[in-house]
């Protein structure tokens, strides 16, 4: 049997998203087919909608659906916490551990894969730390090679600027246990050891 | 920091499909985010035309964008089989191992969820059985307790009306190993043995 065009149109839609591959999309489409006519005419406009009102914040290059996002243009602060993705800020607001201000680089450092300084936020970075009175630049890249790469460009970039630079902390996860800790990050933790 | 309302109306349809917990709607939102403005059209156009274009075949219940399917309306054949959901039919279609007709229960007997036959497409097929010159029913629903149940009401109910009902048959999986096969499949190959 030839599967009905309308079907294969859906399936092939489904498959777009990240992971999803043939057999999950046909799971997807079956539970769509399935769903009241206004749940999929629900989930048809929060695309659309999320499309067209969802841009980049123009300081931060955070997702907002107004020219500037509500952290640019209500906190008065210092310092800039710089993430790869918009995903990092929801985290790290999450924790409720930091109330500065953000830049989303929208990518990483990473020659494997052909990305350079260029490829990601950082000119808007440096323009940002050039022309304001930021203090304090905050690299919250992950722990893994291609964060390093990054949070050491930028240092080496912004420190000419007269702005301090520092890395988040590295070391043994709260709640864990020592006994279970790999390595790298024990002897990092015992490398960044601190008074008490 | 609030997520915005677009990508939250966006992850909350995301989160209907089956097995999308909030973490992988908020990746496929990030996602579409990211998409360009014509897949997400084309996204969104795929989910309405699906859902406006897909019915179910007035005969076996299969999906369609007719009124009778293109296996009815074309097929000449005595032989029914009998599967619980529409991607039965593909499968069983991909192996072209039948050439006959179908009928999609659309769904299991089960009193653990409390769903009897007459919650699943039965009255119809034996409407099917009577009133057509059917020789025989092949109930094809999984080799499970659900699927079993479900075979065993089937042929009682049909066999009084002179149809010949079967089962598929159960046994050691084609290019398996005996070795590795389950008890209760290696048991039910050896009751089912056959001569050769």
């Amino acid at each position: 049997m030839k599967n009905i065009e309308s079907m294969e149109k859906l399936i092939s839609a489904l498959s777009m998203l990240p992971g999803v591959g043939k057999k999950t999309a046909e799971r997807y489409a079956y539970s769509i087919i399935n769903m009241k006519k206004e749940d999929v005419e629900y989930f048809a406009s929060a695309l659309i909608e999320a499309k067209s009102n969802i841009k980049y914040c123009s300081i931060c290059g955070n997702f907002t659906d107004k020219d500037v996002c509500d952290i640019c243009s209500s906190r008065n602060s210092d310092t800039i916490c710089v993430v790869k993705d918009p995903k990092d800020v929801v985290a790290i607001e999450k924790s409720k551990g930091y109330n500065g201000l953000y830049h989303v680089l929208h990518g990483i450092i990473s020659p494997l894969e052909n990305r350079g300084p260029n490829d990601i936020r950082i000119k808007e970075l440096v323009q940002r730390v050039s022309s304001g009175n930021i203090k304090e630049v905050i690299v919250a890249t992950n722990p893994d090679v291609e964060g390093e790469v990054t949070a050491t460009y930028i240092a080496k970039i912004l420190k000419p600027l007269g702005v301090k630079v520092t890395r988040i902390a590295q070391g043994i996860q709260m709640g864990s246990d020592i006994e279970y800790a790999d390595e790298v990050t024990l002897s990092k933790a015992l490398l960044d050891r601190k008074d008490i």
